[in-house]
């Protein structure tokens, strides 16, 4: 399976589906629905989403309920980054190439365009609520799931400890770090599996061990972000690397030294492997996405 | 009746609740924790949260279920006074005589203090789901409404368009203060009434009555204010008067004058208050606060 390629296709579907839910840019309030856009069409690999969709078909999950959440984790990624790269916390003009949503519609509107998105999220879920063909039951537990991994004990606990630590210019300690990359990126990846395996009728107990894969999954996706800055291909990565190193910034690598980072990618992405081959269900594609995740080379 | 007193017996009960729902100050993330807590206890008049728990008890709402959103409500107005306040945005210092959440916290953090309010605020009103007492149907119903009102086609819509018009200096027309009037300000207020309403489980044409009293009350509401920024006494008000004319910023009394202005507020109050006589219910203290509201001296 050429997974590279099939990620792909499934991230085209899944920006058609976001796209779906993005409001029409007319009206009044027409400048933030364009930066709404913007900001959600500027690329990206749709990872979130697509692992959602790929956990929820795992599962045996039929029907649509699952492309309102889809459409949802995009935007609240989205935001998270709009957020980020405002003059305040990252100051970053550029993302993936193009001018980032302040740089293109101004500080204010990058806030509220920001704001409008996590918002809009939840108004695109709880449309979920007024579609006949869904369960409201597992909606709602879907729903409350992404809001707990998206807030102050998820995603934006994470943002909040690494801005402290590199404000105050503190030392970080291991203990920090690890709580920085469960939540900043795990918490999401986290939610997105779970939520897919929730909303295909998934048992509690089986919901709790895609919980522990993706764990695993983000914690080793974030360990290989900070080995391809230091050994990765420039041409490959599509950026320069030694970033960490310029900016004195404390990573997985600095405490445990290479060799040892890349056992421990390894450990989690078997151990995640492994407990998912204990569901009777199997997707392949999904099993070759994490692992294409975790050793990719960009 | 001495509303004034009633009303602050009241706003210290729903402030009461509020801070029962917003999580201890801390753990790694202890400082957005207490910029949270910090953002939400600076005071206020906790109208919104009365406003709801008020209409609850005209439609012999029962039980604790309005709590989640009277606290769910504070939080995302709370949230948007805190991303108001930004420089980016006012940038104000201070606000009801206290030090905004970004002098004391610095910008990132106030940025994610809102973000993480906002979040909040869901999570809030979704923990309405696991109580066993309550109707999953209607706390939906009540959530969809809020996340409606608070965003891009509610209170965010309202906001981009103000600050839109004074970014570009623009000249306002009638038709966009109107717009911003009804949202910046309108959306919540129309918002906290319909939620009492739908979690007492009012019927959908009471729902509908609910929505067109707190509009006009909404309206009447901002247009005292730029009376009051007027004609207010400054020792009353707590704050000086003439502020709009100062920002040259176009008020509904630019464009009507100033007798037309008051007679607009009795207009609608007085329509307002006909509507809700039509009710077969009855919530003595909510009449008189609707009409303090708008009559208020500050």
């Amino acid at each position: 399976m050429d997974v590279k390629k099939e990620l792909s296709i499934r991230a085209s579907k899944a920006e058609e589906i976001v796209c779906k839910f993005l409001p029409a840019e007319e009206g009044m309030q027409k400048t933030i629905l364009g930066a709404m856009r913007y900001s959600v069409l500027a690329g990206g690999k749709r990872l979130r989403p697509v692992l959602m969709d790929e956990t929820f078909k795992l599962f045996n999950g039929q029907g649509e309920i699952v492309d309102y959440f889809m459409a949802a984790m995009e935007m609240i990624h989205t935001y998270s980054l709009v957020h980020d790269d405002l003059p305040a916390m990252d100051n970053d003009m550029l993302r993936r190439g193009k001018p980032t949503t302040h740089a293109v519609y101004g500080e204010a509107m990058g806030i509220l365009a920001g704001d409008a998105l996590l918002n809009y999220a939840f108004e695109t879920a709880l449309k979920s609520f007024e579609d006949p063909n869904v369960d409201i039951t597992k909606a709602g537990k879907a729903l409350s799931v992404l809001a707990k991994k998206a807030g102050v004990f998820g995603m934006i606990g994470g943002q909040v400890v690494d801005v402290e630590s590199e404000k105050t210019g503190q030392d970080i300690t291991e203990e920090k770090l690890d709580f920085i990359y469960e939540l900043k990126t795990g918490a999401l990846i986290e939610a997105s599996m779970m939520i897919g395996a929730i909303l295909a009728g998934a048992s509690d107990a089986d919901i709790s061990l895609v919980e522990n894969v993706s764990s695993k999954i983000g914690m080793a996706f974030q360990i290989q972000d900070d080995i391809l800055d230091i050994e990765g291909d420039e041409s490959v990565l599509g950026k320069p690397i030694g970033s960490d190193e310029r900016n004195a910034k404390a990573t997985y690598v600095t405490f445990a030294g290479i060799n040892k980072s890349k056992e421990e990618v390894k450990r989690l992405t078997d151990e995640a492997i492994e407990l998912l081959n204990q569901l009777p269900n199997k997707n392949e594609f999904l099993q070759e996405l994490l692992q294409y995740l975790v050793y990719r080379d960009n």
